[in-house]
């Protein structure tokens, strides 16, 4: 459906041949839509002159993108078919499917990685520089589908997500800020259901059952009628009725008292921020909740279950009755309250009518992204949405590639790609990219420990060749784990700054069959080779198929010899068989920093028993998730293990800032 | 700069001969730009069908908007003023004002209000009423400046504030939820700052003068680096020094430590969600904050000071500034800290860098809109912004008008109009109209007490005569308010869905010069007489003046004998004035459901004394706000006199819902 010129003029900042050059391309756009409506082909955007910059800023703000309403129409999308925002980002409608539902599906890459230091071993990168030497230098169409980042490590030490160096998503700003808002959106969604949750308490213990219903189903103009939300919640109840006014005293008793136990509520709120101080609080302290004081805490935006529902699902209607399903807390009898039961559905739905269309942006060199979804991997599964990647793969084409990422290692995310996104997608994976860096295989290969914010120690500065060849064992595994789903892997040795000279030495040392990558300094030029064999590797046969019992992951993924379940955990387990939810795919929550549960032990770790401490499950995304560990090292203080809100704080200083 | 055409295709959704024109007018757009740069006419859009249809929402649905693009051309913006956010809202750019600059204003006309019902009289739909029967109807050019509602209320009993019936703001749920994001960055903007505070505490308590000094100004490939915020912090501790080398053991000291007092803390978190249960809140209580807890709390997030600098600033520069000089609390010597002081001026303004340009939106007949800034008027001034407004009185002309609404009674809202906005925008309003309904008069008359979600009891459903005659009082007394402040006056009597023949039995007692407005249930033309005498005062001599001290406000406005402080409060306008901030303007902290104190007291009270319990301040937005009340019965359990996270709670059913 597109194709590309490598041909570019030249796109720096104030060139008027650029400009004369955008103005004949936009006339060139509008008469080949309105005669013959097939879109020009798409254009690379060059950076020769970037040379100058150092920043991964001052690079992002050299270069002018695209006007994105051009980019849309060179990838084929239709004028109705986007919703811009801005100069730079659009909005894309879901109509696209129904358009193209007959057009084959292309390629399909996931781009994985191994155990990573705290620093992140560069897979944004590698997905973006990929897509580049795709699409700009070997011709072929081809697509990035990223997460959009929290604005919580944002603003922390961690810094932005757009990618770095000549393989980046631009504007970087507009990546990493807001985007179009589909995380204040769930943020919005997240903390309406929470408050609806405590005020529902409240007005139960404070209020009769005849004033509870005259709340719920109010007298407007003389006339009660129940919303369609209510008629199916009074048939869950068994209660056949659609009056209003014939329900019998105990029938409204029943339709107007959810009685949540509080202590089992495991919704919390939401904020999009590194907010430390939130992770534990106490609510309900004015005089106006009248002593329902309660222990909470605020967990980051990303890692609520609207967004794990946002990534997984499939339409409009499908979101809405997961965001229904979604499972708050506990009656007093041990069933499951819902978001339905609370009446909010439609309400959380509106707030998400724009965040479920996926966002077109472009990389350094002009290539189509979608940014859409950024669960996270330690508390969900920590993939981009099925919906980008569904359109991505619909608008390459059959020989097109559709790239995208999974958070923390191939053990994690990858396994959850695998057995949460391709089981609720029914997408068959092509090829994965196993991304490796030389500091992390030091590390591995026992390197000193490696912390952000903190100088790199010499080890790593300096050469050490023994260190990266003992490293390499981790590697080795997270290969063994890619082929026991049955998928074709690329290595992809992610070269960042460095000297590729030096980089030859190392590379000796490995056994396998590793491309070297310089996207970093060279943008898609220094992916070339790897995107070669990422093609090459789409052609092999894969022979993909799902796995599925929690020791199953436990043993074939991790290399445990067993898993230990707490009783907890065991009665949890039980709970949700009772309550029928035990047939759900498994989402491990776990130290990303370790295959085992002890972030320490780098390498390959072998002979533990994988502890279960508890289990929890995220009903409307349709996943259990046991707590893996038991001391949580790694995240002080928190029931689950993810620092809610994540990570360090705003401080020292913020990484982005207006100039 | 643009007029208008009253004929118009049939606009209802579906109709093929709407289509056609639709295509025919984006290529006259189009044609008329590239070669004349003339915009085409303003197209009013119709709603002829629309009878078929009772509720808001309904009324909403089946009106198909203008392109944005087309009505941004429409009124004479150019193709890079603009950023679109879908299909019916767009973002303009404030290089306009720099283009536009030698153009001469328009009429600039306040919508205001006697003080009302807790339900609202209708300030909105007469503004929006209003200028569609100025643009449409008398074909004079016009523009609605509007604040930006509130997510809380909008999912809470008092539903969106997008007006109503046949003048409305559309579409409805893209005016009311998320509209550009605007007010989701200030809550990201409000929460960092707020997490900045407390992880600096922490720090600071937990961490040496050399370990700060490494966090604050790190080694980055072997060189220390002040920021520019820095380098200002050092000059105003009177060191003058670039080189972080050279700093002396207790220049860094002072560099590092801001010693905050942490009971002086007056910075609050905040969120757009009615959630009473965060009203009052302990916080840090995880063991990762070491026992550093504190009571606090969240607000409403329009209730922000950041809200309240958008809608006051008259630039980015401007912004940016005003973000540094907010005060979030004293340090343990009395002197301000600010969020300059904290280092995150930079990353403050860049979260806001796009909330800074008004969103452009239609009336349901396709009159333009800005849309921009919602602060409280019960903690800050409750006007949308100078933006918006000197845009618009650009954009419309020196014949043209712009209305804007000011939130509240005319006591509360117009007085901080005048006093605040203003006397920081430079512009002088040429007429202020005053709502009343015979609702709101009957009350001030002596009837029974009004609250949101109950029934009206019958002295409001039925005719009563005596009781609206009783009320003109306060009606009087706000349009002598007015008079104070030397702007013409016209009244508007707003009919809603009443029938005109009953309103014109009460018309008849009424001695004041008021006109009828059938805008909710006729559109435009159901305002035509009101725009008549508007544009009529618009030509009278306005000798428009501000009111100065607490003390005139309190006697003139209100009509209080005399104010009394508190001792709190005048050790409070002591430590102000010590601090330089003496001569801020007022802004008045009070009910709105009272011309006194005292919400219960209708018509005009006299003989009282106006207690102000403390003040406060709000540096950057720039003023000073005393807290007037004793009791708070309007707020309880709050500081401030506004309920934050603001009133009632999301239940039993959100207004908007997808259906």
């Amino acid at each position: 459906t597109f194709s590309q010129v490598a041909l570019a003029p030249c796109s720096f900042s104030g060139c008027h041949l650029q400009e004369v050059v955008y103005k004949l391309n936009a006339l060139l756009v509008c008469c080949c839509f309105v005669f013959c409506r097939r879109p020009p082909k798409l254009r690379q955007i060059s950076w020769l002159l970037f040379v100058f910059f150092s920043s991964d800023i001052e690079i992002s703000r050299a270069q002018s993108p695209k006007a994105v309403d051009v980019l849309a129409k060179e990838i084929g999308l239709l004028t109705d078919e986007i919703e811009i925002y801005g100069q730079t980002k659009a909005k894309v409608r879901l109509s696209l499917l129904e358009r193209l539902k007959d057009q084959p599906d292309g390629k399909y890459v996931l781009v994985a990685g191994i155990t990573p230091t705290p620093l992140g071993e560069g897979k944004s990168t590698v997905t973006i520089g990929l897509v580049q030497a795709l699409t700009a230098h070997l011709k072929i169409n081809s697509f990035a589908c990223l997460r959009q980042p929290s604005q919580g490590p944002t603003f922390g030490v961690k810094g932005g997500a757009a990618g770095g160096g000549y393989a980046q998503v631009i504007p970087m700003e507009e990546f990493n800020l807001h985007l179009t808002g589909d995380i204040h959106a769930i943020t919005a969604a997240n903390n309406l259901l929470a408050a609806a949750i405590d005020a529902r308490i409240l007005h139960e213990n404070t209020q009769s059952d005849k004033a509870l219903y005259n709340r719920l189903v109010p007298v407007v103009k003389g006339v009660r009628g129940f919303s369609s939300i209510q008629l199916a919640r009074l048939r869950r109840l068994g209660i056949n009725k659609t009056d209003p006014e014939t329900l019998t005293e105990e029938e409204i008793s029943r339709f107007v008292r959810l009685d949540i136990d509080p202590s089992t509520i495991t919704w919390q709120r939401v904020v999009d921020t590194n907010d430390r101080f939130l992770r534990k609080i106490t609510i309900g302290q004015a005089n106006t909740e009248k002593g329902f004081v309660r222990q909470a805490q605020f967990d980051i935006a990303v890692a609520s279950e609207i967004m794990a529902i946002l990534a997984l699902t499939t339409s409009l209607e499908d979101m809405k009755e997961r965001l229904g399903k979604i499972v708050v807390a506990n009656d007093k009898k041990g069933e499951p309250v819902t978001a339905e039961d609370l009446g909010v559905t439609g309400a959380l739905a509106v707030l998400m009518k724009d965040a479920i269309k996926p966002t077109l942006m472009q990389t350094l060199e002009g290539t189509p992204v979608f940014v859409h979804a950024g669960p996270f991997a330690n508390i969900a599964h920590g993939n981009s949405s099925i919906l980008a990647d569904k359109i991505a793969l619909k608008l390459v084409g059959e020989k097109g590639f559709v790239v995208t990422e999974a958070g923390f290692g191939a053990d994690i995310g990858m396994e959850k790609f695998f057995n949460i996104k391709c089981r609720a997608s029914g997408l068959v994976p092509s090829v994965v990219v196993l991304v490796a860096t030389v500091r992390a295989l030091k590390m591995h290969g026992g390197g000193p420990s490696v912390s952000a914010g903190a100088p790199l120690k010499k080890e790593y500065t300096e050469e050490n060749l023994q260190l990266v060849a003992d490293g390499c064992c981790n590697l080795q595994k997270q290969i063994q784990i890619t082929q026991l789903f049955g998928v074709p892997v690329v290595v992809a040795l992610n070269v960042f700054n460095n000297s590729t000279d030096q980089i030859s030495r190392y590379f000796f040392l490995i056994s396998f069959d590793a491309v070297p990558c310089n996207h970093w300094s060279d943008g898609g030029r220094g992916a070339v080779k790897l995107a070669q064999a990422v093609e090459k590797a789409a052609n092999q046969k894969s022979s993909f198929k799902y796995l599925y019992s929690l020791e199953t992951i436990a043993q074939k993924v991790y290399g445990a010899e067993d898993i230990e379940l707490s009783p907890a955990a065991q009665s949890q387990i039980d709970r949700y068989t009772r309550q029928g939810f035990g047939k759900l795919p498994i989402c491990m929550a776990k130290t990303h920093l370790s295959l085992s549960h002890q972030p320490e032990k780098k390498g390959v770790p072998t002979g533990f028993i994988l502890p279960i401490s508890d289990v929890r499950a995220s009903i409307g995304a349709g996943f259990i998730y046991p707590l893996v560990g038991t001391d949580r090292a790694y995240c002080p203080g928190q029931p689950v293990p993810c620092p809610p809100p994540y990570g360090e704080d705003p401080f020292p200083k913020p990484n982005l800032t207006l100039p």
